[in-house]
């Protein structure tokens, strides 16, 4: 005899939960990708992602984490030497400027305070001071402070520059309306484990024309990564490399759901329960981490002195069967991350206030009960649905 | 209504058929990355593929097609400038020619009859005009032309000298005994669509302690594929960067089916498919591709003159439901693939013969009926099983 898994609730920023449906799906046996059978999958999932990133460009699938088709970024579009701008404002930012100075790119690193936005003002003092920088690189959604950056008034200071405006839009593709073409973002990237519903192992990325016109003079070398040649098998509905094919199954089913619920219910749907968990939040008195400018994709909170953020993290990870984010870095032991996107509704944000409830009774909080989900639901699902 | 799906039989070499065991171990609910019970996972894997190789060195698990791994390999270990000999005897030759030439590595290339192994005295006369040679990179298996090639004859050769011997084992690692210690090997790359019976999207790299020396003063650019920092994670049971989580599902499920059978068995087995495959061939009197040297993983065979082998794949495909793969370059047209790795018995064989059977009477063979059939059954299971 063995007893019934543990009831468990993924209530982190990615990997985000799988609906069922999506699991079985790629559950199907695998089939050749060399086949009019894959072709004709692959068709229809570049037709769907087109329509996510609100983009007339492909959007490329590749078979790695995200941080590969960051590195897709960089690579197809700068040259040694060449200068950027990389807003810091949490552990994503920094990975950009990683990215870019192992491939010996000079970084002008603008930091910005963990839990605020960049100012643009901040990024268009360099670029009048230094109009060579090529690009600028940002999250839109920085996950580790759970802030979202002003990309709209980023992409106006790039527009009409020969700067290339390259988003990390991991966490928010799908999640908040960012349309590419009309934003003006040039390369905008993304992975499967978020609002995709799927296991981690998919990563997105779609280039402007100006990002295709710089990848033509970039030099730095690549392979698997080189996005050109990835281009064009694509645009034949293959893959210059053998995709994973099983989590493309899942691509389609679950492409299929998000434009089903449709783009301007989606986004509602996370602004809604982004709005919920920061109302609970208020409610229990925990202040926001990302006060001014909160991602609708999850929700940092700042824990009550005393409370150990790591304890009780592994308290709602083993006791009660939540997975929640703590901090990183700076903020660890700090804070908690709340996820709100992908597959999730009102009850899973139900699930993470009371988790918060039953954990900060737990490491001294007195009566907290219900305080977190009485703000929370204020946000009631829409009566029409 | 809709119809029952049409039966289909995978016979590629790779993807290879998928264990429904192992599916719907995939199929399981994402649980987070950063956590325990991940890492545990994560701990048996590194255990089994440690056996799987026959090494003493960490096997890393990489999220990305075999390709990713390939270039990895380069990346880690060579600077720009530096000389590599590269057997082409392939297309798989030519992707490692591809790959060093793109770093800007000095390719000194073997290029290998299509159909032939390579001669380790070629590669031993580039060896002793030019000592500086720093790898010699090569396929186990070359799966376009289904040769094998005297890996530990070209082990003999590097050992001890101050070059690494660099091998692609994509189709070969868990179908040829390769120990990857004990021959001295010092790069072994595998994928998972392969004798891993798993889907694509995982590959898999195990480095010598010479190739991790060499690595320290490797000066190529990387970062997915920084195999020191992904070392560092996965000595700790964790990966770098978000690892394709229901795939390490089934890669412990497949691995606990691959260690159970046994290496001695597994490697027989194969053994055992591959001579039945190739007795079949000669008993509907087509010449094989790889006549003196063929790899266990698949066979080619000639066509008759007048048969087209693009046609005869389709109709394979469409009419009976059968994937078998075709010829690339100066092979398109001329050769069939049947591969017999991963997840495969005698039925396997058996319906690859009645296949070709049914496609070769298509095209104008009077009644090959039975022969390839008939031929490729003298090599039973064995009685003990």
């Amino acid at each position: 005899m063995t007893p019934a898994p543990q009831k468990r609730y993924l209530l982190a920023p990615g990997p985000t939960p799988v609906p069922e449906e999506v699991l079985l799906a790629m559950a199907a046996p695998t089939i050749h990708h060399r086949t009019p059978q894959f072709e004709a999958m692959v068709g229809e999932v570049r037709d769907g992602l087109k329509q996510v990133w609100q983009t007339e460009q492909d959007v490329l699938v590749l078979a790695s984490s995200g941080t590969g088709a960051m590195e897709a970024s960089v690579v197809n579009t700068l040259s040694p030497g060449d200068v950027a701008i990389v807003v810091n404002a949490g552990k994503f930012g920094e990975r950009w400027t990683k990215i870019c100075r192992g491939y010996g790119i000079e970084v002008e690193e603008i930091e910005v305070e963990w839990g605020e936005a960049v100012d643009p003002a901040a990024v268009e003092a360099i670029l009048q001071r230094r109009p060579e920088v090529r690009a600028v690189l940002v999250q839109a959604s920085e996950t580790s402070t759970t802030v979202l950056h002003p990309i709209e008034d980023l992409a106006a200071l790039t527009r009409d520059r020969d700067t290339l405006l390259i988003v990390d839009g991991i966490t928010s593709v799908g999640v908040v309306d960012m349309p590419m073409d009309r934003t003006g973002i040039d390369i905008l990237v993304s992975g499967s484990q978020k609002a995709f519903m799927l296991p981690p192992g998919l990563a997105f990325v779609a280039f402007s024309e100006k990002a295709w016109k710089a990848s033509e003079s970039a030099t730095l070398p690549k392979f698997y990564f080189d996005l050109a040649r990835e281009r064009a098998s694509q645009q034949k509905n293959t893959t210059a490399y053998t995709p994973a094919i099983n989590l493309m199954y899942g691509l389609r089913k679950a492409l299929g759901f998000m434009l089903c619920e449709g783009l301007p219910e989606l986004f509602a749907r996370h602004d809604r329960l982004a709005r919920a968990t920061r109302a609970g939040a208020r409610g229990l008195g925990l202040p926001l981490v990302a006060e001014k400018s909160p991602s609708p994709a999850a929700t940092g909170v700042f824990l009550p002195d005393g409370v150990p953020g790591g304890d009780l993290q592994k308290y709602l990870r083993n006791a009660v069967g939540v997975e929640v984010a703590g901090g990183q870095d700076r903020f660890k032991g700090r804070i908690l991350r709340l996820a709100h996107l992908g597959h999730v509704g009102p009850f899973d944000v139900v699930t993470g206030m009371a988790a918060l409830e039953f954990g900060l009774s737990r490491f001294g909080v007195e009566a907290p009960w219900g305080r977190g989900v009485a703000a929370a639901e204020g946000f009631p699902p829409p009566a029409t649905r």
